[in-house]
């Protein structure tokens, strides 16, 4: 079983609420998505509601944020969005992470949202990186109580060093972030991208970028 | 001393970080406001930023979401915002609620923001009303673990129904979202507003529209 | 019959053409409205429009603002928007405002526009409320030919005290506004809010809120 | 004294409140303009503000848009908008319109806004075409009472067709909709366009152009 | 054949790809168009768009910019935009312009879009004009790798000044910028303007004016 | 040497033009920024303008976009964006890219545009990858008069397939793109991210991280 296989496994739940939604400013009281999933026979840019007068408490509701997620996998660490059709339209999302001792968020960048962490548990090194030329790096260890802010589009990581569990809260500012993880984005997609262009642009042998490939 | 007085003590906290801020798109990797405080020379819709290169890591931390409000004043809660001046520009906040028994965040709206409440410890009873003319009450008993999602501009409300305090973390999709407590808007405004309109609005006897106006 | 009724019945015309519409940029030179009714069969952050090639003038058309409305009923008010389809995607609404002697429009706020008054006929006293903590009350008189601004989410009202009519044209900056009256959306929910939360929240015996809640 | 000259005098009320300022979602209550003339010192996307302490009614308010506009001048027409600093950043306008008999407001289009007409008094001619290749002209000839709805970006124009003076109250859909006459951009630039370019647009002979150039 | 038909056809490639589209952000990944006539059976703010799992390549692919378009019209220029239902929600298009000697871009505004002109070959004769009451005339005389820049919405033209073919790769920041041709729009309409308007607006005698109607 | 310094070298021109912009819409006609340096003395979400009076046609324009950028750096490829003062609020900015055979523009993301490729001369190989969990790789391999669509915020490359030079002209929906260069943002961030984070997240050891590390 490749480590691509795995981790999209592992971000799959983080995936899943992020189809095909959207993030303009509500337009009526409020726009609970039809369904969450991707199965929906018409496109746009955004989701098809539900008859507003059929809406119901429920439709804003999500219970379960108080249980860890399995990290028993590739990450060492899960994410669990809090999917909630009445979030449609209104810009933003929250959700709960887990990180095991030396697990974490590899790098990735979120296109379309800014986030905050607040850790509930454990300790986390976290940073993210400015864009070019510069590329500065800016990281902080944050401890229970601790909030980090990482800017829209700038890649990010998060990796557990302290000796237990850690626990995070995160907020996006969309309804639908999006993950580009990089590494399985790079080595892992689908189909591959022509090994020279990973050769040139990461001074690996051919060989490496192979593996790395079969790896992802 | 007044209710209003005290009232507005408890929102201080919650509502200095909302100050003269801003939410469009980011168009520089980030631009950490020069303060938080509405002590700035020139204003306009938004904030000045410190030149980024000499933003640092701190400008995007906050620490002790982890300490628990003093909810001892009129509300029976409190609300502890995480002021980060990086977060100008990001369109996104949170924080942390407390609530002691029978402690409520009144029924308020933010003009600015949607929001999701994480419930981490306690019993909350929440709800929002829709606009007219429907005026429906959604509300859910939260526990421990549950979210519930409240839409921008529309008059919603928080109460401990347990026996223990409560926390929350909150999110809102906005930087800024302001607040408008119902009650102390309407009955504890600087100067009053004239009791014939709120007597007749709120179909109240005169003086007890005038006591309200005293205590508030 | 109750208030909250009759209060529905005179902000009906208000609140019918402001369900499920929405404000982005218009991306053609016009997308007219299939209708304004809420019984469309697809709802999405929007309105279906109808094919481009059919649409003239009559839906860029209202007739009737020199009609004054009817102000026999609780608020002393009436309101009458110009529903026109092809407002849809503009972001403007404009509609006209009548007052009996001391009838009013009773503190409420728009979660979704700004508003422009302007006076035709009579004297009326507006003001808004400013967010916490301030709460501060700007108010004038208003005579024939003037003009007021009112902020877009801060509570507001009108009261006529003059000794005739008042008239006056409203301008938003939004095709649904949307309008949350305070008074019948706190006391007159369906079904009610807990009376312990408003007795709480607005410092009043339980018996009185009872009351406002059976009458509203 | 040409007409160029007289119509920017007739047009510079308009275009006054016009200049340099901006229409994003306010992110403060408020954000009252220092000044509404192009006297700043500092350039920006928008206005500076005034410190919101020093805010007053004053700031929300203007007086006398019942008083008729001189139309004595070449348009026969004359346009007073409601300079209000407290409209700087809530993305409305609005004025009233003068129309003598024949009066007319030129073919024009608003590049950043949307517009409604209330019709007070008598009666105009006003239409908009739609964009190519259809080119689609919609008319009405409106009475009092009547409303029409101009599309952001269209050329339109109003035409006093009756045997009276027309007045309207006019609604704009941003604080700086801007104003591009037709007539006199293309043949009253300041410098002229090269006639060359105008004979073969217009399929005009170039002594006609010329004496276009002269007039405007 | 009238000359607005011929103009007609001369934009139809250009309008063509302008009809029905929308640029708020994007909220997915991408939203490829199911097409991008306007033979849709639904019309709302923006475009239906294919299941996302059926995207190819192709459908964010176009060739034969390379290829000169047919000058030989009424304008003497001619105008090939790429045509890509990837663009759909992606806020960008992209096109060539071939000018004849003396071929032009009659005066037009794009209402939803600024624009860039980059010159491949020839030499063109450039301009914008502000709005009122300034406006000021903004040209440049433009050879190989010469950039000029139009603001959205104001008047502007280019003209082939040399005595060879000129060429140019435009983008607009919108994948609908929308096009009004002053000339056949103000003399094209279909129906007709009333004559009585242009005479008085322009200062034409109405013989020419209807002379212009006849030949646009 | 280091690689990191020669590709920020190669980045700079690009990058330069991209420094503390910002894309609202533009609320006046335009609003030229002083100056396109980071030497600000102010600093907010975009750009002090000059005082539009002094506005010039030279403001708009650029010059070389025919000339070949110097490919002979460690990218083997060059970009030339136009630097042009009046883009400033417009939201737009085109340029042009040489790659010499075998040069490219390795994997990177514009966390603010979607992007459109011209290619004027030559072969490029280019491709995108969509978010997770899919990672699709779309391709093309586009020759003269062919071109591209890159969907904002995901990564994606260029590669010289060709024996011979290649020259694209590209535009994006931004005038401030951003650029991260996923290589050197990963192993040249300054300072350096822990390798742990790096090794765990691309499945390398060690000391391949360390190396990269060194080289970039």
């Amino acid at each position: 079983m490749t480590r691509a296989y795995l981790v999209t496994v592992a971000l799959f739940a983080l995936a899943f609420s992020f189809s095909y939604a959207y993030d303009p400013s509500p337009l009526q009281d409020f726009c609970v998505a039809l369904n969450n999933s991707s199965d929906s026979v018409v496109f746009f840019n955004g989701k098809v509601c539900k008859d507003p007068k059929l809406a119901t408490a429920d439709d804003f509701y999500f219970a379960g944020l108080n249980i860890a997620g399995n990290t028993e996998n590739i990450l060492g660490a899960n994410f669990t969005p809090a999917i909630i059709p009445g979030l449609n339209t209104l810009g933003l999302i929250v959700g709960r992470g887990d990180f095991a001792p030396n697990g974490q968020a590899p790098p990735h960048i979120h296109p379309r949202a800014s986030e905050t962490i607040v850790v509930l548990e454990g300790t986390l090194y976290v940073g993210f990186v400015t864009s070019n030329p510069d590329n500065r790096l800016f990281t902080k260890v944050l401890n229970k109580g601790d909030v980090f802010v990482i800017p829209i589009g700038l890649i990010h990581f998060a990796f557990n060093v302290g000796k237990t569990n850690a626990v995070v809260i995160y907020s996006q500012s969309s309804q639908n972030p999006g993950v580009v993880v990089i590494a399985n984005t790079i080595f892992g997609s689908n189909p591959p991208i022509n090994p020279d262009v990973l050769t040139n642009a990461f001074q690996l042998e051919k060989n490496v970028v192979e593996h790395l490939q079969k790896i992802f």
